[in-house]
């Protein structure tokens, strides 16, 4: 026993168990909800595609001017070394970039504050559980609440802002429903709580393009798809299409393809998962497993 | 020396520190800034307006459905008690409600959450330095970035979803402004990182009805326009009717009423803290004094 099987966290350059990792209630991180993060899995012992991961993290400190004094290999060693740690084959992985606290007392000035970079990991988490996804998932179109518009918040550098998806999701599970899925104010499918949507039609699929975080899991979709004799489309996505797709499904690092059987009352490919969802979510854990994808974890001779 | 002249936090009934306070990098108060707060100032030994600050809270509370376990009373005992130790004399106190850690692995439901309350103070903070504040402050529209809508995220519900004014404020530094001011999507005025925003015409003063938080500096504001003789009005506020105001000025629980000298390149009042927004401040400083609106917090004999 380690006291890192729950989970591990790097803070300041140790590794504690991920119970014990706090940030301070002053950090603009807490305060401001000032962070960039980013989230790459670990599977069967190898962290996926995991440059791309660390790419869209550094673009997003570079969007926010965060300066966490630490480079790509510093990043991904620190997350290595906190993997390898928790001896977790299968994690769901968390780097942080946090605004910090301001040392000046009482300056707004967000340049004064003293940026810092955390990580932390703890056991495959699957956005939508394993034995809903078999089934196909329920997901509820968010009534009262649009997605924060691209003009507001950067939906593409990720962050924590999720106060629209809870209103989401607290519709949606008083309804019964697994999940949420946002509109813009356009009426035009977004996104959800931790992943992106897909509409099949024919044999072509269909992604929203902006207002939306580029998911990682959504760019091996668009690449699998080539592979697999899809067209594919990214282009706003009104609901009314989206309702009339043959087939819908949600892309995550979080579980990667989630096939949907019901979006509000309309039900998809009979109320079961379709087939080319189906396909693709096989071909998505096919994916991970593949070398040129892989950046396998050292555990160690005791790992 | 009590180790609490830098402030002091309320954590699970214990005080402590403000800097050893700290919340876990898991809680969905940091991963989905799922936090009601507010907070509310202590002027010369009492708190003011007490109960209209935490009459707002338990409404953010009840908003985002949170179950925190303590009543008005309890909260207010933390709070006194917690200043009380401090010893500090002026003080910027916030109290805080966390959704809190998801105690069910890997569930995506907010109802599982185990919601938590905290709280912490500092010396008193102004938003505005009190010297800029003499010279009439210079506020910068944002360009960049649109106040997160009302039907993304209520700014009833007092939040920390700050993106778009950290944004603003970014903005507003490095052209040498003093703070920022954001409109809402239709071109109206909205609100900045911790104020409401007024103009006056002639002896009627104006400030936004919708998209902004209904400040506790703002009903003071109002409140003291009566007793000044001044007509209000609560409507929406175009940018272009803004910038044709008399004087502009800003209210915070961090400083009171801020006279605005200039609003990007238009100068107000020749430039210095115009008379109206001048009177409203004394006002503001006359009021925090008047034992009707004063809690006096319980020093103890040693204090
Ligand atoms: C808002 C949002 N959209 C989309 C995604 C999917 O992105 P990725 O495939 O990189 O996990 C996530 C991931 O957590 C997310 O939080
Ligand atoms: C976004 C926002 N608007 C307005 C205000 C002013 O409200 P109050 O007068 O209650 O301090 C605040 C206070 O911090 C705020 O954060």
């Amino acid at each position: 026993m380690t006291g890192l099987e729950q989970g591990a966290a790097w803070m300041d350059g140790r590794i504690i168990p991920v119970t014990d990792a706090a940030i301070p209630v002053t950090d603009w991180g807490v305060t401001h909800s000032d962070i960039a993060y980013d989230v790459v899995p670990v599977w069967q012992g190898a962290f996926f595609r995991l440059d791309d991961y660390v790419t869209r993290f550094l673009a997003s400190l570079s969007a926010l001017r965060m300066e966490i004094g630490m480079d790509r290999a510093a990043i991904e060693a620190a997350l290595h070394e906190m993997v390898a740690a928790s001896g977790l084959r299968d994690a769901y992985v968390a780097m942080v970039a946090a605004r910090g606290r301001n040392p000046v007392p009482g300056s707004r000035d967000p340049r004064d504050c003293a940026n810092h970079f955390y990580a932390w990991c703890v056991p495959y988490v699957h956005v939508v559980k394993p034995v809903v996804v078999e089934q196909g998932c329920a997901v509820w179109i968010a009534k009262s609440v649009r997605r924060i518009p691209k003009d507001s918040v950067d939906p593409t550098v990720k962050n924590y802002h999720w106060g629209d998806f809870t209103s989401g999701l607290f519709e949606a599970k008083e309804r019964g429903y697994e999940t949420t899925l946002l509109l813009d104010h356009a009426g035009n499918v977004t996104e959800g709580p931790g992943f992106n949507a897909f509409a099949l039609f024919g044999r072509r699929i269909v992604t929203p393009d902006a207002g939306v975080l580029h998911g990682i899991t959504r760019r091996t979709v668009l690449e699998m798809a080539a592979e697999a004799g899809l067209e594919t489309e990214v282009r706003p996505l009104p609901l009314a299409e989206f309702l009339e797709a043959d087939e819908v499904f949600l892309s995550s690092s979080g579980g990667g393809v989630i096939p949907v059987a019901r979006v509000d009352e309309r039900v998809f490919s009979n109320g079961r998962p379709g087939p080319v969802a189906r396909d693709l979510r096989d071909r998505y854990f096919a994916w991970m497993g593949r070398a040129a994808h892989r950046s396998p974890v050292d555990y160690g001779p005791s790992g």
